[in-house]
């Protein structure tokens, strides 16, 4: 389960039936007016050699001031052969790549997902004309930003430092946005979320839920914590349903950093304490992940995720840990991502009766 | 659940699209190579009186060294009515039939299941010419059948014994061979089955598996659980996933024999502990059943069995038994056999991300 996927599924989105690809939501959370037809890439910042060998896919972890600069000087490029170009940084070494008019999202992945191999030149992943110009556009695109990062002061300095250059961009997950019929009319909840990286607040556009910024939120470990929930509490106010995303525990994860993890998560407890506002005595709340990342392989796992519900109402069983053990001896048993939304409806006594 | 459709499902073929029968699946198993259009049939020896009469459905447990003298006197009868016969023993009572030639598999069973009933003559199941013949040919067939083994010596042997003649031959089953996609092309593995009985090794060899035999194993409760085990485990220098196949348990509670059940899989356990070579530290098994097997009823259950997954990385819950209760308190929670292959594919590194 990737992240995109994970969310579509926990929001009530069957994957397999809306999943576009990662660009897309990427771009809607980047803030980026995705018009039909546009196909969007999520791209890393990455190192590269002389022989396009991928050295780091995250540029030796590159800080988003240095990422943001080195994304701006590529804004140079507005179009190449009649395709128009849109660039945008979001965090660290990550940025997002929208190309425009006569385009076609079956492209390959530039980036190949690991470090020490060559980066793959865009291929089209269909006979279609589209995507034969499609993967010529982005090939020359590519070039001409090889070239203006090469120049650029800060890998001259980064390379003086001893630091790896950000000297190349590898775009993934090229998709056109699909239709989604939103959650307002899925489930009649105003909705919002309150999240630090692009992707989330993607998703959750997507299906047409507000997004509501929190001062602080950064989608990375030194996210504020405490603005995040305070703010998700404090859009109750407004909204039937706040979805707050909290990152840390998952990067920290994806670095193999068991501690860090652990860490984060006993601060995500505090914040919790601290600011836990139930704005009234109907309010639920549920705390699950998308899915499981090991801190052993450093990557998703398939392993279930556990789910806390709480409210008024709501069933009382003989857990009082949370985590991946002790959930599973729970009264919610082993359920689908995609059942959960039902779940939560129906604690808010907002489904309707099926028969009599 | 049979076995048949069981295997398939912890295999992770869905047996409601693949399953064709358990004929063709045992057929495969004992060595017979299956053309298209060949119709295949899972077969006893039993004893039925003149009255055509089940008196024993497995011919007072025959051994498996009458039976096949018993089954090789009758493969004198090479053809009914331009229909080719082909009849192979397995194990005990057990053998497969194979008609070739403009036959049909709707054909209805012969045995009818449980003792002191009348047998089933074929009947076809729908109104083509070939389903109608199929049952012609069979009904002369297993007529002549029952006048060479009434006349065998091992059954006049029997008779004067005080024992079950084996005096007739009941198809079940039929079916023919669907096109299954191998194991290899869904999953990548590179895999091979250690079993005893034909049928496991049919299903396996049906999904493209490769068959290693292990010496001294029987498919029964005498079969040599050191050799299979040392076996299974040998062949994992050559192969990324061996399927283990030990019968035993289910054998015994067929026979409604709790008892002999808990001793064999205490030999097991024994065999287990004394043989057990991890190949390397990725290594993962997986230990459980393709259905219940009730010492109450003699007959397969829709109860749940236990799953055990160990190995690198595999998430440890707090039960310490291997049974069906306290297994039921672990952290894999209820997932159906379709989701096994899945699971452990993810626990190998081997699944793909969907999404990012």
């Amino acid at each position: 389960m990737g992240s995109d996927t994970g969310h579509l599924s926990i929001l009530g989105y069957d994957p397999y039936k809306y999943y576009p690809g990662r660009g897309p939501f990427e771009a809607l959370g980047a803030g980026i007016k995705l018009k039909p037809g546009d196909v969007a890439f999520r791209c890393n910042l990455a190192t590269v050699n002389d022989e396009n060998r991928v050295v780091d896919r995250r540029a030796g972890r590159i800080s988003s001031e240095e990422a943001a600069e080195l994304v701006e000087s590529l804004l140079e490029v507005k179009e190449v052969d009649g395709v128009e170009i849109l660039l945008k940084h979001t965090v660290e070494h990550r940025c997002v790549l929208v190309l425009r008019n006569g385009v076609s999202d079956k492209v390959s992945d530039v980036d190949p997902h690991k470090d020490d191999v060559d980066l793959l030149w865009p291929r089209p992943l269909d006979s279609s004309r589209e995507a034969v110009r499609t993967s010529e556009v982005l090939t020359k695109l590519l070039k001409r930003y090889r070239m203006i990062l090469e120049k650029n002061p800060i890998n001259v300095r980064r390379r003086e430092k001893g630091l790896q250059p950000a000297n190349m961009l590898l775009p993934r997950g090229a998709g056109k946005m699909p239709e989604l019929p939103s959650l307002s009319s899925r489930y009649g909840l105003k909705s919002a979320v309150v999240a630090g990286a692009a992707l989330y607040k993607g998703v959750c556009s997507a299906v047409g839920m507000d997004v509501v910024e929190a001062p602080g939120a950064t989608g990375t470990l030194n996210t504020d914590l405490n603005s995040k929930i305070k703010t998700a509490f404090g859009a109750l106010k407004s909204y039937d349903f706040i979805f707050l995303h909290i990152k840390g525990a998952d990067t920290a994860a994806h670095d193999k950093d068991p501690l860090t993890k652990a860490s984060f998560l006993e601060r995500v407890d505090a914040a919790l304490k601290k600011n836990f506002e139930p704005p009234s005595d109907e309010f639920i709340v549920c705390i699950t992940g998308d899915h499981t990342t090991s801190s052993l392989t450093g990557e998703h796992r398939g392993d279930p995720v556990p789910v806390l519900i709480w409210g008024h109402g709501v069933r009382v069983d003989s857990v009082n840990r949370f985590n991946e053990v002790d959930a599973a001896r729970g009264a919610i048993g082993r359920i689908r991502g995609l059942d959960l939304m039902n779940i939560l409806m129906d604690l808010m006594n907002r489904t309707e009766k099926f028969g009599e």
